[in-house]
């Protein structure tokens, strides 16, 4: 038995972001929340999603079970909900599925059909050397890739005096520099100055969805961690760097 | 000789929902108004059209007349007129065409040449046994249909202690319900619980350009009969049920 | 040594109209300002640019020198900023780029690779007899291209008692017609009636990016000459008539 309510527009962007990776995830229902890690598939990036139950208006759970959803099938349903619509999630053992009930004007049901996705259970989260972490506005870091995108298909994110933002490519090169006292630059801590390149589209999909605030930590030619939350629910993303040719 | 004056934001929105399923379609000009009778290409779906001449500003006719129109053509043109323009139809029986002079800032003149249509004339609207008839919002049941075609490309209307639309598919299975008291649902009348699948892609072509309120009839495995107005035109859509195999 | 600033948006709209006909100009900066004039990659059209120092917020040079600019890179770039940014452009002579400062809540810096475009230096602009000149609302001009394009890919600009714009096609015709005291017509001065036939993708691409108010002047099977400001920079554009087969 689970059942829980909350916000469909709170469901909704953390679907959102945690689809903006992976596909096919395993969720981990306990009793004091919800949660789940996940590789993408091409194995360069994972995620880290919690939601403790008290983010939640209601939350009931006899015993702790791990589901595969398909995040694509749950975004479509989700999608469609309007803003102020509630959201009751209900497993179904019997027929294998998660109910979704938004209740807004009308009642709307999905049964989304489970599957299987054992394969990924008990991933370990990293640990990671990094030097410099930077807090700033999540619009600006996404701003900030377009740009690089002009020239290049890989960004070199850089922590020094101020925090930088580097592309090059055979057209031309571009840099965006965020120094302290910037409006979009909330904390730059720089133990050690660092320098790290990754894949453009990957840091894009990671970051379209993050509301207000991201924090990001890098080293040098390290796995960078974005971490941010959404409505109590708190969500890290973890990006392998680009490995020169 | 026929010559006729309204908003072209009216006929703008008639020629919208008419070529929403058609293309190809006699026209019939009476001293009474103008009507068309129709069905898709495929033949699975019907609509009539009425407008009566009260519905002009202004309206004038020395005779019966039937001309074929090219639905597709007329849009185009109609559709760059401004809200506020006046639209003047005129036959112009030596050249073939209908004229299309829009009056606005400009004056705008659009000679559409007239097709050979006379295959579909005299076509009969079936009588329909339906058993509900629901008023609802067009709006919520576009949204309805949208719902269903998260996990299928048909949908069950029914009709019983409410209305339902169902839709079953690999990923899920999808219902919308709307009860009375329910905002979007005007009015149910349900003589005996009835229940038809139907096509999603007509039934969305259908009501795609329905403004404000729909009127939907239904059977058992009947076709359904969706009628509205568009100011003072009425249109009636007929759609076949989905044949199961 | 150059360096120059002034505001991102002006600059953005001067690189939007340049753009819109031709990709690899040479970019001539002198002591009184910059200019351009290049004709597009099939010679159909030509377009002359002019800036003087004055539109700059500052302007420094000590030499004239011509620069080859790729304008789509440059677009890609400056389709960037944002409505209130300031632009520093510099020529990095060592380097061969020109630099593009973006100097906002954060600081962007793009080196523009310069290329070679010493092939179409030193054109001449052609002397045109044309007998019409019409001052109107570029937006009105555009509206009138869209209505031609639903029946023809080429349209008639004609000037008489009023200004059309004609166009013929298999499906129908259409007139646009702006008299004298539509709000849209600014101007007309007819000393002897014109009329030319143009491509309507190269008129549509030209005038796509004109603010507010055109200057527009037509003979008898004539260029038509296109001529409008944008906040002080003035931009001409030479379009060759169609030639009938």
């Amino acid at each position: 038995m689970f059942e829980a309510v909350l916000s469909a527009e709170t469901w909704k962007k953390c679907v959102t972001a945690i689809g903006s990776l992976v596909e096919e995830v395993p969720l981990k229902i306990t009793a004091e929340g919800i949660e789940l890690r996940a590789m993408d598939p091409s194995h360069v990036s994972m995620i880290d999603f919690k939601m403790k139950k008290e983010v939640f208006a209601e939350y009931k759970t006899d015993k702790e079970v791990t589901i595969g959803i398909d995040i694509e099938e749950m975004s479509k349903f989700i999608n469609r909900s309007r803003s102020d619509d509630i959201l009751v999630l209900k497993l179904d053992e019997e027929k294998n599925k998660i109910l979704m009930i938004l209740k807004g004007t009308s009642t709307r049901r999905f049964g989304c059909q489970l599957i299987d996705v054992t394969e990924q259970a008990n991933l370990k989260m990293p640990s990671l050397n990094t030097t410099s972490k930077i807090r700033m506005s999540s619009q600006a870091f996404r701003e900030g890739l377009k740009d690089a995108n002009i020239v290049s298909d890989h960004v070199m994110l850089r922590a020094d005096d101020a925090f930088y933002m580097n592309a090059e490519g055979d057209t031309g090169d571009i840099e965006v520099k965020l120094e302290k006292g910037d409006p979009d630059l909330y904390e730059i801590i720089v133990s050690a100055a660092a320098s790290s390149t990754f894949n453009l589209s990957y840091l894009s999909d990671m970051s379209k969805s993050v509301p207000g605030e991201l924090s990001i930590e890098i080293g040098n030619d390290m796995p960078v961690k974005l971490e941010f939350e959404i409505e109590g629910a708190t969500i890290v993303f973890i990006l392998a760097p680009r490995v020169e040719r």
